[in-house]
């Protein structure tokens, strides 16, 4: 996939480079997947826009449940194009390079310059890459004016969204241990005290059914919603049905939508994921384990830094077990940590995709964040100091990751054209700082 | 090993039966392995006493850590006879043998009638055998006075015990669930009712830090404490250390061994023992688990019967989760129970036992309870009607189930003159009834 990829922006005339990226960590007999870098253009009087996307795919076979060859684009007479990555992100890639083509035979000027980072580890953590983007930053994306990337979905699948925002996520272990090993319950209970006991305790307080955090100084880091951006709110195409819907229930904490999508997207959440070392299987066991981790994230909001959040919650969850009075012994502490990302939707790179979206679509886009991560984005915001726009080109019912994952006809043709005039309107936006 | 039994008694002059049970089920191309039944004496002048043993072992490799070939009996320079069985069971149901074969041998006459009833299922959860033994009650083991089962430990190394108590269990699942599939917490974490956080808010009102049941009714249906059985704890050889060492750590509830003895053998017990369904691996996952199963047991004592036990539990589980206004389901049920037992120690039975004790060993035997449960024990008193012994020949290092299972030469010598002992001062005890 990468060498078709290098072929494609070659024989449309860029300059491309296969770079590799050294080993793959703890699998030291495979080299990682080239990224492929490409240049098309170098004019110095045009904006220079720098795209990502990623040649790999998740893994699918056809005994998994698709209906078709996952590797074969198979197209059904309503036009929704089959096959493992026509989503998620083979689709959009594409879009990039037809876009160039298409002005080539239509005989009209590309109106920036374009460079390209295409690569081929996303689905298992873009290994390598940030260590790529952050010295290219200065070398080979060092004239980008801003960055673009679709690999992104609509909220639903009749409206197309600019996204500015995305959660970040801190993950958490607190583990709790007391005995030399796991013990019989029969024998022991009653008698010592259970690290389980302890465990679903100290859980149990982290937060309230309806998604309020309990751990004090959380909730106070989070920035006021401001009037701007409620305006945002009402106009977004998603009704509580589109909830119930992707939940498979109505187990909805609120009722409208603005409460939702804000839930969702600005505001904090907590999610309690699971135990290690206890009994996990179906049926009956009667252990008393002797080490027991819970796990749990917290997913983050501006202005949440994370040495406050991991402060807050080590200080809670230390005095919650300190006053459960237990002789077990605790250890909090976490796993993992990924910044939020928020964009002005005012910057000149979103007012021309929201250009090109009414030139195209003949609406106006909703303004959307989401709830997950896409780290690469503020990789890329970090490292070249420049707006990010994520521009998606699928809809909501693609199925990215699951068995029948496809793209409708209409996103991947309306989505190319949405590309190429969005870099028409970032032509013709006036030159003023991000 | 069913064979090798029925050979041995039929040797000795016994009346042996090879009974089978019938198909494995499940596995219904095995059959079940046979209970070996057997008479020794029929003489109307005498008592006759019914034994229980099993010819079964647990598996074993000795790639599994043991010091010497597990099927092979090792003797060490300190007597310890190492090998699968030497203590669980097969060296007591051999004490049983031998003690018939030493009166034979120095021309003594037999001071019982001996039924016995050895089965090869018991580590598989003595599959079949229930229904045999209360079939045979009326039958085979009509003519039994009482019941002696020697496949239990005594709670140290230096003193025998005699054991008239057990605790039941009952198992229960919490199940909550809520969204059609499990969820993606960046995209719906603060939006839906999370089964997890509802599951740890319920499994955290159980019980408390120091195994204090919090479900109301439970503690109340405990029988209170007896002077009489106050005075049984005194003398038992047991010391915090002891407990400690099979801790594996100093995370003891109480400080006192009356109080951690009661604990473990006469009050009630909640052990949480893990969630099925949520993630339970190392690592991280971002998952909002759709339904998870919570799983606790409540260990139960005189005179706790589960029908009333279960309701409080419903009710509780019940209550506490409508306290949290929930848009989730909840379904709380008992996947099994089993009743506690407790035997008069003052019967003749137990006397017997304890001259015997005195005559082998010189001293008084503990009089112990075991937290556990032998599920055997309380079917064969409900279904002969008559007292049951647990006459343990092991001691508490021998290391059943586990690698290097042994049991020391005194314990098998001793312990084999222990059984023919007890049977001479059970035929010496007054006829008074049960």
């Amino acid at each position: 996939m990468g060498q078709f990829l290098a072929n494609e922006l070659e024989t449309l005339g860029a300059e491309v480079q296969q770079r590799p990226l050294g080993k793959q960590p703890g699998k030291e007999h495979l080299d990682l997947p080239p990224v492929i870098i490409a240049r098309y253009g170098n004019d110095k009087s045009k904006r220079t826009i720098l795209v990502y996307g990623h040649y790999d795919v998740q893994p699918a076979l056809l005994e998994d449940g698709w209906a078709t060859e996952p590797f074969k684009l198979t197209i059904d007479d309503k036009g929704r194009m089959y096959g493992r990555g026509s989503t998620d992100d083979k689709g959009p890639v594409l879009g990039w390079i037809n876009a160039i083509e298409a002005h080539q035979k239509a005989g009209v000027d590309f109106p920036v310059n374009l460079l390209c980072c295409f690569e081929g580890m996303e689905e298992y953590g873009s290994e390598g890459l940030d260590d790529f983007i952050k010295a290219e930053a200065k070398q080979f994306f060092k004239d980008a004016d801003a960055v673009c990337i679709s690999d992104n979905y609509w909220l639903g699948t009749e409206k197309p969204c600019l996204t500015y925002g995305l959660r970040g996520c801190n993950y958490y272990s607190v583990e709790i241990s007391g005995p030399g090993q796991d013990l019989h319950s029969g024998v022991f209970g009653g008698t010592a005290h259970e690290p389980m006991t302890d465990l679903m305790a100290v859980l149990g307080k982290l937060v309230d059914v309806n998604g309020k955090i309990l751990i004090p100084g959380i909730n106070e880091m989070v920035a006021p919603v401001t009037e701007d951006e409620k305006a945002l709110y009402g106009p977004i195409a998603y009704t509580m049905d589109n909830l119930y819907e992707s939940l498979g229930s109505t187990t909805g904490i609120f009722d409208d939508k603005e409460r939702t999508l804000m839930a969702r997207w600005r505001f904090p959440s907590l999610s309690i994921h699971g135990v290690e070392g206890a009994f996990s299987a179906p049926g009956a066991k009667t252990v008393i384990p002797a080490k027991v981790i819970g796990k749990f994230s917290i997913r983050t909001v501006p202005d949440m830094e994370s040495p406050q959040v991991n402060e807050a919650v080590y200080k809670y969850v230390k005095d919650e077990f300190a006053k459960l009075g237990s002789k077990n012994k605790l250890d909090v502490y976490c796993q993992h940590d990924g910044k939020w990302w928020v964009a002005s939707p005012k910057h000149w790179n979103f007012s021309a995709a929201s250009k090109a979206v009414k030139e195209v679509y003949g609406v106006k886009p909703d303004m959307t964040r989401e709830g997950g991560s896409i780290p690469v984005t503020l990789t890329f915001e970090e490292a070249t100091g420049k707006n990010v726009l994520l521009l998606p080109m699928g809809s909501s019912t693609d199925a990215a990751h699951s068995i029948n994952e496809k793209l409708d006809r209409r996103n991947y043709i309306e989505g190319t054209k949405l590309l190429g005039a969005y870099l028409h309107y970032v032509a013709e936006e006036p030159m003023v700082a991000a």
